[in-house]
């Protein structure tokens, strides 16, 4: 397989893999339900919408005939409980990937997590992958993690960057190039997470994230930027030409993550990790266009 | 004074208050010597250059006459002693701003660091306040610490964030506002920053940070981008209009940084914090105007 550069790639290639089954939990706001019709007009989803029948239907273009007969309305119009059976139809199979309508991130969270009736197998790391396209950048760039956890423990960190390996596999990236970021490339031994980075370069080089390339520390410059780069005469084979950046804790890839989307016109998709079936759980200032990203990338991970 | 919104209007700005004497630390670079020969001919600056005589005069563009008569070579061949020279002639007033040539930077900063003959008074806390101006935002923004200390404390934040607003001051921003960033609105009690946060905005009602806004945490949707801001109903009188961002780390500052950098086209200039005088501390990968934007900043700081 080609490696997929970019949303409109992955879009392309979606069209040809067949539907895949979205439960959409309280699927009330206009926002998720344009970003499932679009999908489904693409060709590789169908809907179940779980929420208020009534509100769901108010929407026009759901009826829209290219759409509507792969749109299924199961009519809860409790948020709550809305959220539970869209969660239970992903658990027992009767879909494929769990998309967040209009609920609160707390709401959906402890659904996922609950241990009788969620989506996390025990010991688990939950952890969310973001998927970039940033104009001036050759490829798709995947990070981790702007959202759920802080400060990452060296396991939580292993997860993390095997979580990300994974997504970028189903790209058709077939050796991702991982930078594990820091402010500059030097060590510092007084830093927590710098003996994480060591260790798991060793353990990289022991093949025990399989066919990668791992190095690390390094900064934004040497992991994404070859001229700039350059200019510090760093020997990394990553150099500017990194696929998966790991970040080492979640403020730094947040405040990465949301200047290239205020100010470098970057597309973005995201996906919850860890979890037995992918989770789209977008945010209320994600556009429709992340919106349908995060869908497709649920979809493309879904597969196989 | 109208506030500066511009590297531009800074130069122009400049152009109108007379020349500031830069001394130059092994000034045997072509970035560094351009950037000084630019600063010259925009008529704010007077340079000395401290490094080997020899080498410094072979740059055909320091002979133009427009700025030959404002150079000064003062013959020191030694690396280490001519840094040693450098910050001398700061400390006794023979010159207002010191910049880094070509010397690593461990042996300028130790040099600055030195208690008999440095440039940084006992119990001050060192730092380093990064300018950007990035296209499609409205003003300059000033940020920190990208470079200097990971993971400041309460009282180091303090010194950080009353030396970004002193830099905002000399740019003619009267009220500034000041984020206090974080990777979501939502306060985490198991952060260790946080309670920082919380009493750094309750000294700031005080008044203990003079006539400025401080809010946070926030995110930087919240912070610089009204339009996404707003989405998350958050009342902040910050809201997409933050002069000045405090990041929690240096890992979250130097990420948002390069991000800019690299793929929005930013242009940034760099001064050091807590020294008796600016110091021009720029890096290898910093372009001529970046280093040009560096010394324009010094230079504004140096007048009163």
């Amino acid at each position: 397989m080609e490696p997929i550069k970019s949303f409109a790639e992955l879009t392309k290639h979606l069209t040809n893999c067949g539907r895949t089954r979205v439960a959409v939990a309280n699927a009330v706001d206009d926002h998720s339900l344009e970003a499932v019709v679009l999908a489904i007009k693409n060709g590789f989803a169908e809907a179940y919408l779980v929420g208020d029948k009534a509100v769901i239907e108010k929407y026009e273009f759901i009826h829209d005939p290219k759409a509507a007969s792969y749109i299924h309305i199961i009519n809860i119009p409790d948020v709550q409980d809305a959220t539970v059976e869209a969660v239970r139809m992903v658990r027992n199979n009767e879909a494929d990937v769990l998309m967040k309508g209009l609920v609160n991130t707390d709401v959906i969270i402890r659904a996922i997590l609950d241990k009788e009736k969620g989506l996390l197998p025990p010991g688990n790391v939950l952890s969310f992958t973001a998927t970039f396209e940033v104009p001036g950048y050759h490829k798709l760039i995947f990070l981790a993690d702007p959202a759920v956890i802080p400060s990452p423990t060296l396991e939580q960190r292993r997860a993390i960057i095997n979580y990300t390996i994974a997504t970028a596999r189903k790209f058709g990236v077939e050796k991702p190039k991982v930078a594990l970021i820091h402010a500059t490339e030097k060590p510092n031994p007084k830093i927590q997470y710098m003996s994480d980075y060591v260790q798991i370069v060793e353990e990289a080089k022991e093949g025990k994230f399989g066919n990668v390339t791992i190095d690390g520390p390094m900064d934004i410059f040497l992991a994404l930027d070859k001229e700039r780069g350059a200019i510090k005469k760093v020997p990394t084979p990553v150099l500017g030409d990194a696929d998966i950046l790991i970040f080492p804790n979640f403020e730094s890839a947040n405040a990465f993550y949301k200047a290239l989307i205020a100010f470098a016109g970057a597309e973005m998709g995201g996906k919850l990790e860890g979890t037995t079936k992918p989770v789209v759980l977008t945010s209320r200032s994600d556009s429709i266009q992340s919106k349908f990203n995060s869908l497709a990338l649920a979809c493309i991970t879904a597969h196989e």
